[in-house]
């Protein structure tokens, strides 16, 4: 069941009204509020509020009285000396609250990031709806041959088409059975807290999730990294768009810094230091293992 | 599958070596040490580690150089007065860590406390094992009539017979088919990290949970508690009969002012003045909703 | 030096401006924004920021799509229950950031709430003004003769006035040697970093201080209750005003169940229900300690 | 007043026991417990108890049921991965205790870090020693005149002898006072927790500080840099000597990829790439600002 016409008509009502205030605002952020972008099947983020802009970030650096410089090339200067140098006090100044709708084996990996305030949909108290993540044929990969948690190739033909099968078919009989465990009818029923152990991985469920943005762009940098799995990554990406419009001259440093940035070890930076002087470095002279050097290369050739 | 024999004897072999150390050691948690104590049907929690004692407590409360006072009547007094007064700082300098094997509802319910350090088993890099709970006939009770969140009475003759069945059969047939996913026989496999999303919530996780005192005392404080879900309830039992042994001073304590506390508002506190007076207080006339009033009431009146 | 004209133009400039917002505004709160609330001699507390109000902690507490119910009535039922279950989640979903002004040793004592994000004044960068806590004649108490970290009676006549002598002459002389180890008239200049260490901890400083409303609470139940120490007390007190505008069912219910609750341990509620079926209890046989035993007679005697 | 034989004999007489433990036990760690590592002119730094050794990193990084893989160089590459790949997890599961003791202008700074445990000796309740940090002189450093928050050259001659004298007298003055404000010889005596306030920030004081690793080494990365300021960075390069002996894999996998690492942003990769290809790059064709191509040339260019 997706979003009703009842849940769209609240979310434009909310949309339409506006009300005067002083804090700060965002106006790339209010145009996002409340809308509901679609990720994966059934999934959603939603913005449900925020405090703070770029701004921000610089007044509480400065613990300013007011909103202090006015030029934002002086902002962007700060914002992103800040960054490269990882004071992250100014930017928690900064908080977003989301309404997120996700496969609850992505809620699994998602709630690792501890730091965030949460409160999820709860299956003691509700009961579920029928929607579960089936993956699109694209997303259907097989198991990684050199990395033991990535995937590989798409699969195809038969063997695609069997586990489509097997997925829709086990979630219609596991949600069948759920409320036929709940039922009430001519039996007491089963205890919602109970019934619900039944209900596979990848049935959604959602929750408020609420994050600072020095926390939020460390979930980013991981979750958003082609090293993510697919799943969790195209949360984080709509996310990131989001932040983007939020507070542009962060994000922007966040992408030079975090996102696009490489940590280069010890033996890594002297080998860079003897390549940039001429030498030929190879691994077997670079003091670092295969894996290191594999990572080292791949970091120093791409693009 | 259970407990291998080999994952016993290394158990065992843990536990026959001893090595001499210069910290505290506290003698009934070395009893405990690397033991599976079992809970559910197929759960564990074992001992992997700890540090401190009652006497540490103290030790830090007191910022001293050596072990503190010798006499065991000191402890108790200042461990009493730190409980009572909520200085939480001393029992933050004991720790201890754990691992534990549970059903995915009942880790997706645990890991909402924050303040631990949490190692999972990964399904994006392993494949589970085949074992889930299946609840014992007293456990499989109906809604509750009177809290929303809650179970009431247990279940009897054919509909417990049909909701055991159903829970059988969904674990193997889910797991029959997350096999026949991951199988590379004769097809590419599909990839741990998808294949999982098949798999319920009754299956077995297993992790690393490390804790310190304070905030495991907060931990079993909503779960050791009557109103907390039976499933994860039983586990918070047996820490609580573990951490008796370790820190028996500061668990009487807790025992008493928190377990066993209850924490009346003010109106209810006026109200208990009030009757001591030889007023007859109602619902009426107490300034309490009646949910309220119902609650203080089983306060009072229980022994 | 107090707050500067231009200081205070800033601030009136910042309340005389407003601006469109789809985002939940709390009229209270919007009174409140950046007014300067003088605590101390020379303190302040401003709020700069904020995030929900009462209806937040409804709409994440239901994880709903909307602004959830209009019922005010409903919100407040659910509030208490969500504070007198301990359900914190919710009040998380609420944040607020100040700008304080407070004197060094107080900031000592507030830093060690360590669930908040803070930016202070850098002395390592800056230069500190000339601004010290002289307490008003009647903060000037005694050590308590009954509470080891307390304090007793007022201080009179001329040991009052020996008391404000020595900190006035001490903060004024420390002041002029740091100005006078920083100086680069004539000499190289003593580092900040090093030149700050010769300044007393009666000196102010200054930090942003963001907190969500649960950790708030948490705050304020410790450092506005009459044991904590006067000087950071009344910043406790007057945020409590703050809040009591932000989120006023909220704040109510924080009043009722925290502020103004006791937590009874196990022998003091089985005092209470042997007292309440009429026997008499005493000391001797109510199974507490002495100490215990004259905080039980406080709370069930006070008013 | 530095440490008293009293104290000397109780810590000698703590490191004299030993007693069988079944725990792991870190040979390096045990070495070093309990003695007083001397920071400063009258701090110091004491392990007061340890968790974990290298082996349980990999141990709870395999959620293993024994100790797992007794090949070191297995935990060796293991350990290197989980460090280069920001696994932060397994190294949470070990936490180390120290007692310190430091000038109040360093804990400051030092209590920032909020992932750790503390206990402070309380000035509201006891009276502090006579113990103030005064440089040695070759830390009385001026202001650096190209970094706002550094020290530059080391002060001389008769600037240097001036700088002392006022932290001396300063010192001795003021601690004079507070005993003065203290006494109830003849008079009531201020309260300790007022009287407090008249000392300065190089006043020495102590805690109990408990941390897990992860946050450990996030702490070390900050602390023992070469931009850290000195009085905390011996500190941390205290610190670092007996973290080495206590997790050697560990430590020099932290030494590699995080003290000897560098973050080079994406424009600055960028860079790296063409240099290597023969490019010929400026700031002024580098993307980069002047103070980012100041930092990224120092660093492809250090030895």
């Amino acid at each position: 069941m997706p979003v009703t016409e009842d849940q769209l008509a609240e979310i434009e009502a909310q949309r339409a009204e506006t009300a005067p205030t002083r804090r700060v605002v965002a106006r790339g952020m209010e145009e996002r509020l409340y809308t509901l972008h679609p990720v994966l099947d059934h999934g959603f983020v939603r913005v449900i509020d925020y405090m703070g802009d770029d701004a921000a970030i610089c007044q509480a650096a400065r613990v300013s009285y007011g909103r202090g410089t006015k030029a934002v090339s002086n902002d962007e200067g700060l914002i992103r000396y800040l960054m490269r140098h990882w004071h992250s006090t100014p930017f928690e100044m900064c908080e977003v609250k989301f309404h997120i709708k996700l496969p609850v084996f992505v809620a699994r990996q998602w709630i690792r990031h501890r730091t965030a305030n949460v409160n999820e949909y709860s299956a003691r108290y509700s009961i579920l709806d029928r929607e579960f993540y089936i993956p699109a044929p694209d997303a259907l990969a097989a198991q990684s041959t050199v990395n033991h948690q990535g995937r590989g190739e798409v699969l195809e033909g038969e063997e695609a088409a069997r586990v489509l099968e097997i997925l829709k078919a086990d979630s219609a009989r596991s949600y069948d059975n759920y409320e036929a465990m709940l039922s009430q009818d001519g039996q007491k029923g089963l205890a919602r807290e109970l019934a619900r152990m039944n209900l596979p991985a990848n049935i959604y469920t959602q929750w408020y999730w609420k994050c600072d943005l020095h926390n939020l762009f460390h979930f980013l940098r991981l979750r958003a990294d082609s090293h993510a799995q697919y799943e969790i990554r195209v949360y984080a990406q709509t996310m990131c768009e989001i932040v983007a419009d939020w507070v542009p001259l962060a994000f922007k440093a966040f992408e030079d810094y975090r996102m696009g940035g490489v940590t280069l070890s010890a033996p890594a930076m002297d080998c860079v230091r003897r390549m940039l002087k001429g030498e030929t470095v190879t691994q077997e002279n670079s003091g670092m293992s295969k894996g290191e050097w594999r990572e080292f290369e791949a970091a120093i050739r791409s693009n």
